[in-house]
């Protein structure tokens, strides 16, 4: 990935980088495709100063250059889920729980796993799998009482399936983007991860050819 | 994964516990198709004492039985791993290097990568894909020297490319089953994984039904 955002507005350099760095965690650092860093991801944020208009650190101008820059980055970073490479579905994944630590790595666990990934190409609800990376990720912490809600519908309580209905929850997963939300034991920690779906087109424009 | 081992000789319920722990680890523990861990993995060892025969704690038979498990595991581990979800070919990868921990964090991420499956599966000799994986695994560690070796022939040496036969490499990838080594810094740890490639057939049957 190689991002580089313009504006003719007039910031520090340190203005600059603290608002790069912020949004760049809330953006691009929330987004996966497959998992794998690429050696030259590059985010850029040029200020030329044309407009003569400055923000001025801790200014009123800072807070709404801050949330115009963090609701771009956003988007490019959903914009680059979408178009991963062979993605024909993508994902936001929402996990609550005790710790980030925990959080993170169930998140992470789940955006990642070609099980799950493969079920949201073929708009297949199948929660059992989110359940599996999770526990996969969490070891040592059997039973695990998880919560998963898929498009609003929750599908399990505490580790255990509930009553859910089967047709809706199929049409809704047929969606072009999906939201799944886990919940954990603990409160206070919260993350979310955008994720595409692991398609035949993926392998194909991975295998195919030699670099 | 259901494993059932059946023996007619006679082996105490520790012999036999201690047995299939050490060959476990060596052989099933060492097999990966897709990273993701199954929620009924079973291996069992099943002495019917039938033959008479008894293998007795610390005895040579106690050696010999212990090594015929041990191939055999490994055996079945490898076809597991040949017979993968949509698999067309299969890996053995070494990692060498100073502690367990950094080889294993090493190998899985290998092991694992979509990217370096891919390629696997296109008979592709991407080598960078594997020093990336590798990277990512072992972060504020840069400049990394790794060292890779496909099919016996050095590709990368303390981190850089080494010139070598591109199209004697471009025919041993082609192989049904294909070997990579890596050596990292230090010395003492090795470990070893069996894996599969990535397919549009593991999409396709991990994508078209639903559970």
């Amino acid at each position: 990935m190689l991002c580089f955002v313009e504006t003719d507005a007039e910031l520090s350099a340190e203005t600059a980088e603290l608002l790069l760095g912020v949004t760049v965690k809330r953006s691009f650092d929330r987004a996966t495709v497959d998992g794998q860093l690429s050696t030259n991801d590059t985010a850029l944020l040029l200020c030329s100063g044309a407009s003569g208009v400055r923000v001025a650190p801790e200014s009123e101008d800072e807070l709404r250059f801050g949330e115009a820059l963090d609701a771009l980055l956003r988007q490019l970073a959903v914009m680059m889920v979408v178009d991963g490479e062979g993605a024909a579905r993508a994902a936001r994944l929402v996990v609550r729980g005790g710790t980030p630590e925990i959080v993170e790595g169930a998140a992470r666990a789940v955006a990642n796993s070609p099980l799950v990934k493969s079920a949201l190409h073929g708009g297949d609800p199948n929660w059992g799998r989110i359940v599996q990376a999770v526990g996969g990720a969490l070891t040592d912490t059997a039973p695990l009482p998880v919560d998963v809600t898929i498009e609003g519908m929750q599908v399990c309580a505490a580790g255990a399936a509930i009553p859910y209905e089967d047709a809706e929850l199929d049409r809704l997963v047929q969606r072009d983007e999906v939201e799944y939300e886990i919940g954990l034991p603990g409160e206070g920690a919260e993350t979310e991860v955008f994720f595409s779906d692991l398609s035949q087109d993926y392998v194909e424009f991975n295998s195919a050819y030699t670099t």
